[in-house]
């Protein structure tokens, strides 16, 4: 595991970064955290999930392991102006839903004397804010750690250890391009869906009448649009793939309907439900 | 309410029947449960849910209301050779999930000297049968009264009643048509969604990269095969119109995000967040 003697730097203290605090702190790792939002470093202080921070970049200089909990474009930002300031050999890692495109942009900037390794936990909110840190969205969750060629045993160890001290599910690898079909799938495309659902029409008149199952289905379409819109546009060719595919199935669907073609539609149902329950027993 | 001196008849004890059995002896009315299947029916006596029952249609003989959980085809069947029983002004109510044909076909067939009220509970569960009734699924619920012009005041009353008895957190009036358009956008497409987005790959593989998310929208995706295929073939010109609008705001989406129309992107998420809220508030 991390020894505690190891510094570690969040940079970016919003709802996953702060989690992340929280988490780390509990564990009694000693922890540095950078935010342009000084209230948000106020609140991780007074709450003891980090020993010192601010909004200055240069407070990473003191880091052995360097946290980025921000959205992709804004991570790329921050590392190309403030990559002078990192210690040698650092070990660096985030929290980011895509990966072949930061990994391309960060391999175009980052210095040869710190390593990058790539890691997405799966979990979030529908809130944003420190406020809402909350470690227990770990706890049932998947944490992906993605690896290159260039990723040393130290650095895929130092992944794994932070999924394991904030008591992630399940660790496993995947490479970069598995990785965003996989999130194109899997995240991406059901947000898609819960957000054309709730834009294919003015619904707001049905709320009375609405069950759990168009709550449950529709509960991602409130979204965060600067950090989704940064999301799909880096995983571009992967998600429209994936819309063509399910638009392709749904009007499979409606095809059967219109023919009134019985054996079909069982057909569907059944296949969806044999594959659903796959996804109840490893839960 | 309902007086306790009436006798009720429930046909059809499964998930719905078997969960208003338990709920209406809890209030202690009388009950008498019908089932061809008479291990439903043994189930239902030794918890004191009915105090007679058995596979004779003519039990309802005795009911001054009865009450069908039945599949909508079998109810029409049912009533077509079994209506010779019903005792003259008895008032009959269901629990279909559409109603316009139902109306209709209960309209050919049945005898004037009793009254049908159309109910919908809208309540439910991804599993079937009388073991699993439970009455904590009426409580978030609403229940949705579809009265015509051939209802009478008491009728609409005895439909009340058995929703206030089963704890129902909203009682609605709806007429056959919005009703059914209702159903088709907030219930049946999305079990299309859910059910065509396991449909549209093979996607078992990635059971152990998934996030809340792609579970909440599918848990629908298990689904009774024979109810729901007699469901939307009745409901199949409304269901139908649904499936164009959602994929038209799918291929909207689409669009932009091929087009890189960040803007537009925004807009879409900005929207359905507005819209998804309303849906909590009034939870």
């Amino acid at each position: 595991m991390i020894s505690k003697a190891k510094k570690i730097a969040i940079v970016g203290l919003g709802l996953l970064g702060g989690s992340y605090a929280k988490g780390l702190a509990r564990a009694n790792y000693q922890l540095i955290g950078i935010d342009i939002d000084l209230e948000a470093v106020e609140f991780a202080k007074k709450l003891n999930w980090i020993v010192e921070g601010g909004d200055d970049p240069s407070l990473v200089k003191n880091a052995d392991i360097i946290i980025f909990a921000l959205y992709p474009l804004t991570l790329l930002d921050w590392v190309k102006e403030n990559q002078k300031y990192f210690k040698s050999g650092a070990i660096i890692t985030d929290v980011t839903g895509i990966k072949v495109e930061v990994l391309k942009g960060l391999k175009e900037i980052l210095r040869d004397d710190v390593e990058f390794i790539a890691s997405h936990p799966m979990a979030g909110k529908e809130v944003s804010g420190i406020k809402y840190a909350d470690t227990s969205m770990f706890e049932p969750a998947n944490y992906i750690i993605v690896p290159t060629k260039d990723n040393t045993e130290e650095g895929i160890r130092v992944a794994t250890d932070i999924a394991k001290i904030l008591n992630f599910n399940t660790i496993v690898e995947l490479d970069p391009e598995t990785h965003d079909e996989m999130v194109g799938f899997v995240s991406q495309l059901t947000h898609v869906i819960a957000v054309s659902l709730m834009n294919s029409k003015d619904n707001t008149h049905l709320v009375d009448y609405t069950g759990d199952s168009f709550r449950d289905l529709t509960r991602i379409a409130k979204i965060n649009d600067v950090l989704w819109t940064e999301l799909f546009m880096m995983n571009k060719e992967n998600l429209s793939k994936e819309i063509d595919d399910f638009v392709e199935a749904i009007l499979h669907f409606q095809k059967a309907l219109d023919n009134s073609d019985i054996e079909e539609m069982k057909r569907l149902f059944v296949q969806s439900t044999e594959r659903r329950k796959l996804f109840d027993i490893r839960k």
